[in-house]
């Protein structure tokens, strides 16, 4: 069997299973309708589902079944929905549309917000501890990687840096040290995860870990230099609103031209990463490439 | 070696066992300090810690160690206590004080709160999944537990139903789902994790879960008497805060005496579920008698 892949066949297919899988197993629980329908409008609210499908992507890497990594990838991808609610909320970042949808927070109330984050987060260990396809041991690798990367150590700890960063002129490292926990940590539990799961060997989870953590700076810098020239192109549209919200950004402390450098060398890092690593790559390269090239 | 323990005694010991375990779980990891700071905040303001010496007692009842329970048992306090934090913010009951402190929100702002109470959640199966006493197929099936007693079908599920419920006269059935949900899963969560490590029968674990939501709706309807026979007996203090609040409660929904009947009732089923038990079940007895004698 060949394990060459096209990564947008491959994205299509199981975007939409996992959707399913989140969107099912939530569904199929017993729980006041409220919170039910909050937690079932955040996960329907799409986005590429990028982690779920860099996690995927490894176990067919790995010339195994995706489908051995399906509940672990809804878990993961429900951690980062809880996240953007939690986020989106008044206190936080005060959000009021999420990919052109109103936030959760504005349709159902806060306090629902606040509580279909917490079932989310709650659910997700829960979709890991109910997986009957992979063994009780790995489970528990999977629990513990997933609460060091999403909780205060990670993610949750990257969110604070974030609030406590604003107005404040930071340098690259403190930079770089929030994004490597908001959005970083997130992106090694794809890659990992999914290694875990396909029983790779620990010299291959460091190397997995070192292209996730590139490609999480890579994906962080895009999205800087998207908010600058993303709206330079769009005649008519404000300033960028990492401006606008006095953001410390890589462009902003390197300038734009030492911020695409800074791009390509995380790009260039996260591929030497792979050399030698033994398993198909070119679905991981495509997905690098990808967030490199992205123009939204 | 005899069993018979006092029940102060041991909780005594285990109560300060269990609040050096999650601090220290907490302070010995690397995270911004306001949000550990925030975090140590909420797990030092004390109380009874009534979850986790259930969980312990249950242990010491089948002659196991309690130790082997210290990781599960500071789990389920910090889950208790992220719920807390979470309940007092200005969007669901706004409360200022708790247990004479300051809520968390009044200290650290609303943001960090909702992210302790993340964090904290986060945390408690971090902390499962690092046990090494217990086997794996202990950790998922506490993990799993955990996750569904605490979450949307269990204690995020009560307080849904809860904050629907308010400025409602209520059924005593719906009243008794509220309580079940809300306070009762996560003490069901107390006596079975402590017979999964004590690897008791999937029979005993049927009485002792038919023990603990006996249990914790006699807690739940003291809680209501207290509020009304409390503050009788205190003259100059103002009327209870449930009537204030307009909360449906047992006394109004079935007198005072009505509401007794059904507290001994609840008492008398708790401890008849605990007979014929392949345990030491004074320390569970005497649980259940303080539940119902408490004055405060």
């Amino acid at each position: 069997m060949s394990l060459h892949v096209d990564l947008e066949t491959f994205q299509q297919k199981y975007k939409q299973k996992v959707e399913d899988m989140m969107i099912g197993f939530v569904t199929e629980k017993d729980m006041p309708s409220p919170i039910k329908e909050s937690m079932v409008y955040s996960l329907e609210a799409g986005g590429k589902r990028i982690r779920p499908i860099l996690l995927l992507a490894v176990i067919h890497g790995y010339g195994k079944d995706p489908q051995l990594g399906m509940k672990t990838a809804a878990a993961l991808e429900m951690v980062h929905t809880y996240s953007l609610i939690h986020d989106d909320l008044p206190s936080m970042d005060d959000d009021d549309l999420r990919r052109g949808k109103p936030t959760n927070h504005k349709v159902f109330g806060e306090a629902m917000a606040i509580l279909a984050g917490d079932g989310l987060l709650t659910h997700s260990f829960q979709l890991i501890a109910e997986d009957t396809l992979i063994s009780s041991d790995q489970k528990i690798k999977l629990v513990n990687l997933l609460a060091r990367c999403a909780g205060p150590e990670g993610m949750v700890g990257g969110q604070v840096a974030d609030i406590e960063g604003e107005n404040k002129r930071l340098t690259v490292e403190e930079l770089e040290s929030i994004h490597i926990h908001k959005t970083g940590k997130l992106l090694i539990f794809s890659a990992l995860a999914g290694a875990i799961i396909s029983g790779a060997s620990e010299g291959e989870l460091n190397k997995l870990e070192e292209f996730a953590h590139h490609i999480g700076l890579a994906f962080q810098i895009q999205d800087d230099i998207l908010d600058i020239e993303g709206t330079e192109e769009l005649i008519g549209k404000r300033t960028g609103s990492d401006e606008t919200n006095q953001k410390s950004t890589y462009p902003g402390l390197l300038t734009m031209e030492g911020a695409k450098d800074k791009l390509r060398f995380h790009l260039d890092e996260a591929l030497a990463s792979l050399s030698g690593i033994g398993m198909e790559t070119s679905m991981l390269e495509e997905i690098a490439h990808l967030i490199v090239n992205r123009n939204h």
